[in-house]
């Protein structure tokens, strides 16, 4: 049996908590917020304990803590696990600082344990198809990639000026996306244009972000990869990727809620897209934690890990400052 | 906290034992199979105890029993069931015998105890929002109905011998699809007319039974539904309805593992819905059990009642008459 | 240069003029409308003249005549342009008694010119590449079919009252349909059960015929068949078919104006089919009369001759007095 | 009656002399190809003479021309089409240099003729239904432009070293599409990134030219356009645009030589997109020689202008410039 601290009892907090306590083998025994109500009812929930962090890291039964706060706790809390030697579940990103993100994968490998970064859409079981099937040959090599990820809409300000820049902060996701997709074979990138608009809320510039953005990154073989995003899009959460190789093309699609289509006089209407992360990665989120456990388990190494937390930051860094030069980043 | 005996460890029982056991304020107490190692093992799976049927129906703080069973075995733990005044979640069918499902209709109203029949399909979320948005007036008033029920494959013949048929052992779910979404407002079948053949395997025909139904419906409002059924559709499990409305087409299209689509030379290749039962109705699965414990809670009345599960047996053996005979069977 | 005459210079005149007038080795030399106006006016439009039916019967120079008239007219101008030795190109149906059509079919042979009939559904490409991969084996052996067919709207009252009934004027198509597909290896309708209601139009009942039907055709060879046709879908013209084979499943969908999909807050919305027959069967119209001219040339039989409009009157006649007495009709 | 001279009997040319053939009150008078053989074969398919470029356009019952020559030949023919007073129709490009491109519009505008250029995806039913809903509102402001362009396979490498490069060469058209659809209202390119590669043919490299290539262009008012290409898709002709506005996604699919799906063991398969340009814009081709006479009837200005084919081919020369940099180009 596996004991588990949750560091965090928001939204995503409770999906991990949901999640792990339904494993065979995997207790949640303690549940630290810095919201005592929200800790507490998320504990009682699941039979677990509310305890500081000091507390839940001082019990020696704990063997792996899942870190589902904000942000900029992230690479605090991950020194501070693995310097007590526990399994480390942290989600995206590592931190908005690419020097502490690297400092957290040296602690992580000075303390000798192992550290999972939650990059759920690797666990999706559309994506997750595609690049089993890309990898089997099935569309021979990869050649170009086409990424489109919107937002239903836009986090409140606050959160904008707090988030890094809607590179680091959304687009984390897409660049990782990039590298599982586009560099499964050791690839990197070597090239990268960035440009973006505020197109959707002059709010959301005046807070010195943007809302819209166009990537393109082409890597040292070659490849081509373009990412569209924008913060709002009218009709919701827009989750897709589309990857040419030298025999065909993988295209993945977003997921609906169910599969009804309606026939009227004004055309043939289907379902709009899972409505947010929540749902359109509810099975990903399950899977990823499963994972988890499983390579603590076997010892085998986790799809996702410190490194590639880095690797997705230096990226958005390079689009960060693609974007606000008007020149290419070249690596 | 409702206590829980579970009677059939078989494939549904397991599905129907995970399934309750995750809800919140329900405890699976017992599971009995006359398969001990299967008991055991499921038994152990969710904490719960071994027991015979006995012992779980005389056990006090047992609040609810879910038979999953086989067929013939339904009727009998039904009546037992409701004799110890317990709370009753029984697998489709009643009873192969409409006069027997008829008496544990009385047997468990005389009880006083409340009875649901798992026809899971009006739990699916596609057909449920289907449903939903009939009843809503998206496409005005129902006219036809096309049901396509195709297995990916046929039961073993020694179970198709035992079956009471294919349109009591297979279509009976189209029979309650029928029912729901056709005669929502009170409408009754009026005129059933069935034809069917042996096509996929001699064996079922040696067997006394065919595998393949072409079954039609005309209702007392002159509403017209067509069932189409196959044990053996090559390409898989494939679950469909098309609801036509004075205003439109409400059209359900199967589930799929995943959204990805190949393009290559041959043409564009999307997934094949979901393998089975056990994947396509999951959600299905999931939510009928919710529903019992929901309305065990609430007092509201089941969506699916003896009295469904009576009235989609009559209609079965009205086909299977039909189909034998040549002749229409009027009501 | 063949040279032709077109009877009736209606919609469907106008059309079978149009591309007949395009093809090369053609000539459109004659029109007859008992409306002058109307023949002047397509006569006009493609360089030809208007001429009573027995001058461009007497004109030695025309090699062939399309009948576009309405259809108590086509049995005595098939007899006629035979016996002037003309071949002959006749909108469906040959004639709404199977007496008289068969009298034509032997007019015909006596005369020694051929004759094809207007199932123009057998050119539409969707269709036509169906029964082409059928027949190459690509789902295996066919063992059901399901047709669609449902119309924009009703005709007039007026119409419908000398159509001879919804299942000879509308359905010959479908029970063609029907014997292409399901029947291309010489299998043959056994037994055939239709049921039909008035639910879109209570003059069309009080015309004496039926505005929704559902006819089941059982095959020798113990294929099963399913037609569902309606006067009238809200959502327009609704022309699909789906053949099950042993190996899999080869399904037709409807024709589109534009595929354009529409993304928004209320779902994603794609085109309706296109609008009426005209529309859809555009190119079916196109490439049966370009077949027609191509059989004459080579010398190699029609796709659809009289023997192919007699039996699908037939499987009219049987629907409409299965319809009315509610019985089957064995073959 | 307009009499015109077609000016190249290849391929396009043989499409645009069929097209405007068919027209009413438009006659084909002469043909013109440096090869006598194909010029006769066209002429004489539609009644029309053969003749050189000078008695063709000496010749004053002529009215319009239209230049199917190859690319190098176009702004020379316009202009001394344009001094005999002729109205011209030319393919894409206007010529490959932008000087002598705006020098043709001069000339046209100083003989008062007018002139267009066939940028053909305008006409396209799919494409033209979302500009125009696009225009009509029904997804709000524009803010991006996914546009996808993919030939089924690369022309000879002797073509492409004459072709003046990939972006002249193929992109030329999206960048007109660019132009139509996110610069409807006068919105203009205020800077463009483009990158590209040689992924599948070492011999494209070896002509200096790029097989793929991604371009991004950002415009005065903020809006983002992404293209991406390629030389060879090994599934085809894929043709395809997504532009998000404000309310919603305005996504344009392929076309397909027909909608038959088929499901089997391996999965549902549905047709590729029609085979290359000639398939795919089969109707544009008609609609927009159509557009070409009937403003020439009536005086309305043209879709497609010099203008559009200058501003078009300054992107591509942008593009040209910003892949062989490495830099964005600034307008």
């Amino acid at each position: 049996m596996k004991n588990v601290a949750v560091f965090g009892a928001g939204r995503i907090g409770r999906i991990h908590a949901s999640n792990l306590a339904a494993l065979p083998g995997v207790q949640l025994k303690y549940v630290f917020d810095p919201v005592p109500a929200a800790a507490a009812e998320l504990a009682q929930k699941h039979g677990a304990q509310v305890a500081t962090i000091e507390a839940a890291l001082a019990d020696k039964s704990v063997d792996a803590v899942a870190i589902c706060s904000s942000t900029d706790t992230h690479s605090d809390l991950i020194t501070r696990a693995a310097a007590a030697g526990k399994h480390i579940f942290c989600e995206k990103p590592v931190d908005l600082s690419v020097a502490r993100a690297v400092a957290c994968g040296e602690a992580v490998k000075a303390a000798g344990v192992s550290c999972m970064i939650g990059f759920q859409r690797r666990f999706d079981p559309t994506f997750n198809d595609a690049s089993r099937r890309l990898a089997a040959g099935e569309i021979g090599a990869p050649e170009s990639l086409i990424i489109t990820s919107r937002d239903p809409g836009a986090p409140p300000v606050e959160y904008i000026k707090a988030s890094g820049g809607i590179f680091r902060d959304m687009l984390i996701h897409d660049f990782d996306v990039f590298r599982w997709i586009l560099c499964a074979d050791g690839d990197e990138a070597a090239w990268l244009s960035a440009t973006a608009s505020v197109l959707t809320d002059p709010a959301i510039g005046a807070a010195g972000d943007y809302d819209s953005t166009a990537v393109t990154i082409r890597t040292q073989k070659g490849r081509l990869c373009q990412i569209n995003t924008t913060r709002r899009a009218a009709y919701g959460y827009d989750q897709r990727f589309e990857v040419l190789g030298s025999l065909g093309l993988l295209q993945c699609g977003n997921h609906t809620p169910t599969e009804v289509v309606q026939w009227n006089a004004a055309g043939i209407h289907a379902d709009k897209p899972e409505a947010f992360f929540l749902q359109r990665y509810a099975a990903a989120y399950r899977l990823e934690i499963e994972h988890f456990f499983e390579c603590l388990q076997s010892g085998a190494p986790f799809k996702t890990t410190v490194a590639d937390g880095v690797a997705a930051q230096k990226l958005a860094d390079a689009a960060t400052l693609s974007a606000q030069s008007g020149q290419p980043v070249l690596f």
